[in-house]
């Protein structure tokens, strides 16, 4: 292979934008991908730097001839030959000037050291051995490295050219360029994924969080247990239903809000004393007045969150009812928000179906006449709707 | 200014390396700079599209003469004459084979629009005169545009050069390569800055959960209101005492970690029935036993969440003791986590000098006399003592 300009250009634009692909295996396979295709070369990997786990790694391996090294298989350590050769100064002479190492070179790098040191480079002779021994391993014939401020950060490990012609230093410099143009963006592509990575865990930390503090109520009114949960279920699935029904088009937004209201949805009930929550018999107006203070003070409760409206509103609307007669606002028809609407649904279907500490459970189909009976006076419609459809496919 | 080759080279070796700047505004503060001070231009700015406004603004403003324009307070919108030449598929011809618009060119552009067109291009010389217009009142004499994925994200522009001699095509063409290096550069830099954010967003929505976790005790032990938030505030001053005085080098996660378990180390009484908590009386053994249980009830309620050991440990062991006589293990000396005996100072100079259902509070002298007194017994001696120290520093 002869360096032709139009890949030389094409290269270099490819290299260009590969700082815009943030997937770190991704852009390593496009890169060893693009050499192997466009350059003629029977074979080609990469060693790179992981500075997640301090390791050099063989990350991909790519061509039509050779030992074919499992991807992410092979680690390298720093006594690694070729990882001691580029990294360690002390070395650096062997390799400056041609920007990597060409394997018919090594005898001669041996003689020089051999002639210039008086037969005292045994180290280095010893070193350029093994360091012959791994590219022949790893099927290459020339390897070039790449820095990210000093430090060793890829390997561009070549093997032979389909055309069997020497490697040029003008290929060995354009190589360089490319080897250096990947460490910059596979590093990028690395700081990436561990933001993503770390935003994420954040993200999850939260909704675990959330979930911990919604089971709280739990600890304190023992008919609950596992009301929560069930109703966050059955939430979702009504959610889900009324998509697949047509009556409604939420995004991944509403679902994560739905989610996080459901879970919150009685977390006001900390605020009620046990001997009210608890209370087997008859409750007084009194009582049934604090009680009825919940949604208000799960609101009050998630305010410092600043989370969406929709969370907040399915906390503090979910026993609003379709026609008005609900609480606290008493608001009808529309004016309830969907996400409380749907809470309030899975909500009554949930009581209904556990026992509580003033009545035994209903059954299933006859939790479900009552709903159907009662949409468009206690339950919104599309929910309501949506609920029976679930118990019909058996999903409730 | 003639293109000289050493500029040249050092400028594609740093726009290189503009990839590994994350934070946008340094990023382009630094282009601007280099183009005005290695390229002999007398001004440069850069007009830039910011995703997250869906708005082109002109970033940065720099140079020796000419107006200048405030930083990011110039917005221009799709309309803005400028934007529309370089974004407008219908007079990309206008620009295309230049890489750009000097303002030479205008009246020859126009006076070209005139003959071809025979007139009817109106439109066009209309748009041409102003961006001669807003060309001038930007001081630059040449505009430059940049692309990514078809979208035009940056404009260079720029003033005269020192020689006043005129931008040749060689120089408009490596301006366009350093622009779209930059805007590519900068769109990277921008999804950085928008992913670190929301990392942030979701960590400190963890911290205000785990915050709002902390006090929903409070609404259940009317006698601990502000407790937990006095106890963290406490908890992380002793530890700032333990890291000023000496005796300890905590690290950021210490005291991240330390944070959550004091805001979380009481949130086991959940499992506590009210009628315990709040009992005014003297407490039977049964009833002690089960208040003594809270410690192992916190750590179970935040066992899902993961949290790293030290979490655990200040919740699990905050009533441990240096003598070996707490619960729920009995540890003793330094086998008590650091962060528990940390929280354990806190907690007890706060109870002490806080009423509870069973007794008055005490001054918070008397406090500290009780905690030096229990050094070695009670009280790991390092923490109780940054207790006294801060009560001497009046800050306790």
């Amino acid at each position: 292979m002869s360096m032709q300009i139009d890949f030389k250009k094409e290269l270099e634009a490819a290299s260009k934008s590969m700082i815009m692909i943030h997937d770190p295996k991704l852009l390593i396979k496009l890169i060893v991908r693009m050499i192997v295709r466009k350059l003629q070369i029977k074979h080609a990997a990469m060693i790179l730097y992981e500075a997640d786990r301090d390791a050099y790694v063989l990350s991909i391996s790519r061509g039509e001839s050779g030992i074919k090294i499992p991807a992410g298989f092979t680690r390298f350590n720093e006594e690694s030959p070729l990882i001691k050769l580029f990294s360690r100064k002390e070395y650096k002479h062997l390799t400056y000037n041609r920007n990597g190492i060409v394997s018919e070179d090594i005898n001669r790098l041996i003689w020089h050291e051999m002639v210039i040191k008086n037969g005292n480079g045994h180290e280095i002779m010893d070193l350029l051995h093994k360091v012959n021994e791994q590219m022949e391993m790893l099927n290459s014939v020339a390897c070039v490295p790449a820095y990210y401020r000093h430090k060793l950060m890829v390997i561009l490990l070549l093997g032979e050219k389909y055309d069997e012609s020497k490697f040029s230093q003008e290929e060995l410099d354009f190589f360089a360029a490319l080897a250096s143009d990947a460490a910059m963006a596979i590093r990028n592509a690395q700081l990436f994924t561990r933001l993503k990575a770390q935003s994420e865990r954040n993200r999850n930390l939260f909704l675990q969080t959330i979930n911990v503090l919604g089971s709280t109520i739990e600890a304190k009114d023992a008919y609950t247990r596992g009301h929560t949960e069930r109703v966050t279920q059955y939430s979702m699935a009504i959610a889900r239903q009324m998509v697949e029904n047509g009556s409604e088009q939420f995004d991944k937004t509403f679902f994560e809000n739905l989610y996080i209201a459901a879970l919150l949805h009685d977390i006001g009930k900390i605020a009620v004393p046990e001997s009210i929550l608890n209370k087997p018999g008859r409750l007084t107006e009194e009582e049934r007045r604090i009680i009825q203070l919940h949604p208000v003070k799960g609101a009050e409760i998630i305010n410092p969150l600043s989370l969406p409206q929709e969370c907040y509103n399915g906390i503090l609307y979910h026993h609003e009812r379709y026609d008005g007669k609900g609480y606290p606002e008493g608001l009808d028809g529309e004016n309830v928000p969907v996400s409380a609407s749907i809470i309030a649904v899975a909500d009554a279907y949930d009581a209904m179906t556990s026992s509580r500490p003033y009545r035994e459970s209903l059954a299933k189909a006859e939790a479900i006449t009552e709903i159907e009976k009662n949409i468009g006076t206690q339950f919104c419609p599309l929910p309501a709707r949506a609920m029976l459809e679930l118990f019909e496919k058996g999903e409730a």
